[in-house]
């Protein structure tokens, strides 16, 4: 770990704590920072080893529980939104996040800095194709549900979710790819009024977890 | 409206609609655009008057139907946060969203990008004390009902919220601040497991608005 001179007393908490969990800290001054080309940094910056990123045969080989909740994200490219999709699926206890290969943000420091370091602790897996990893995870028992603006059911009226469960999240444009969409079991909408008529895509996750997903039966 | 020389497809369809609109347009080169300092401009800028934002006096003339729903955000400061939190409160068709003066994200291009225009679609006022306004408007009937992770009742477990309805969202540190935690009428919290245990300010008012405040009773 890496501080700037000027520490807060948010910045002498976090030293404590890095201390009491032997990370080596090295204070240095404001340009060996910015020489880390750490954008808004804040005055202090880690060195960490990216986070794991398992692909298709890991979802073969993952154990799921009769309860479990996975997050399938269909285009979703900026890293700002990717980070916070993996942030509520972490905190509303999903276990795991899958991605399609192509059309999807990286791991980057961007996304890491969003998901407020929740890219550490859930399981995140990119596959080629969305299809194949509905048809296996259907096989295993899933109920596969699409967040759909146009389909006539809303988070409200639709019946609790048969678990284990996949809620699929499609591209804030374009919204869920036709053959994803075709897929799933239900489709549900989030009911919105206003002009605007969307949310941003995590925003829109968090609705689809806590409003319709985890909510008590 | 100033249009960049390499229309795509989506750009065609803008130019057709404001052309339409008699939006005045003026096609340029990629450096004329980036000398108005518009960032991550995707080829297109638009000349707009910044939305109206409403003040103090303004919250107390405003007239409210009995069903209304007002966001109130104790401290919001990330404009990004800012932008999809007017985006989530336009599309649950909140009727104003009301902001402090101090600590508090600006009416910024980024906002009102975040915001997908919602900014000049939703009323924003701006004051100088909260808990004045939510006196006010608890004068005039509203019920005042706090995110607050730290609260005993979870959305789920909340008695469909009486209306009008003024629904406050903190922080994202430091979540309400005292005094206006205390003079919510009840406060709620989003029930989160994982590490994280929060969710971006955007993504939990937006499930605050459409998991409990317009949740049909």
């Amino acid at each position: 770990m890496v501080a700037g001179l000027h520490a807060t007393e948010g910045m002498r908490e976090l030293l404590e704590e890095a201390r009491r969990s032997n990370v080596a800290i090295k204070t240095t001054d404001e340009e060996s920072l910015l020489a880390l080309r750490v954008s808004d940094h804040q005055g202090v910056a880690a060195v960490v080893s990216p986070p794991k990123e398992l692909d298709e045969r890991d979802v073969y080989a993952a154990s799921f529980g009769p309860d479990a909740v996975v997050v399938m994200l269909d285009g979703i490219t900026d890293p700002q939104n990717f980070g916070a999709s993996v942030r509520a699926a972490e905190a509303a206890g999903a276990d795991m996040l899958i991605v399609r290969k192509r059309r999807s943000a990286p791991f980057s420091p961007a996304a890491i800095r969003a998901s407020a370091g929740a890219l550490f602790h859930l399981r995140v897996a990119r596959v080629p194709n969305l299809i194949r990893t509905i048809e296996h995870l259907k096989e295993r028992g899933f109920f596969v549900v699409g967040l759909d603006h146009q389909a006539p059911t809303s988070i409200h009226e639709a019946e609790p979710p048969s678990r284990p469960l996949v809620l699929v999240l499609g591209a804030e444009d374009v919204g869920l790819s036709r053959l994803v969409r075709e897929s799933c079991d239900l489709l549900i909408a989030i009911p919105m009024v206003g002009r605007t008529g969307s949310l941003n895509a995590a925003a829109a996750l968090a609705v689809g977890l806590f409003g319709y997903a985890i909510r008590p039966g």
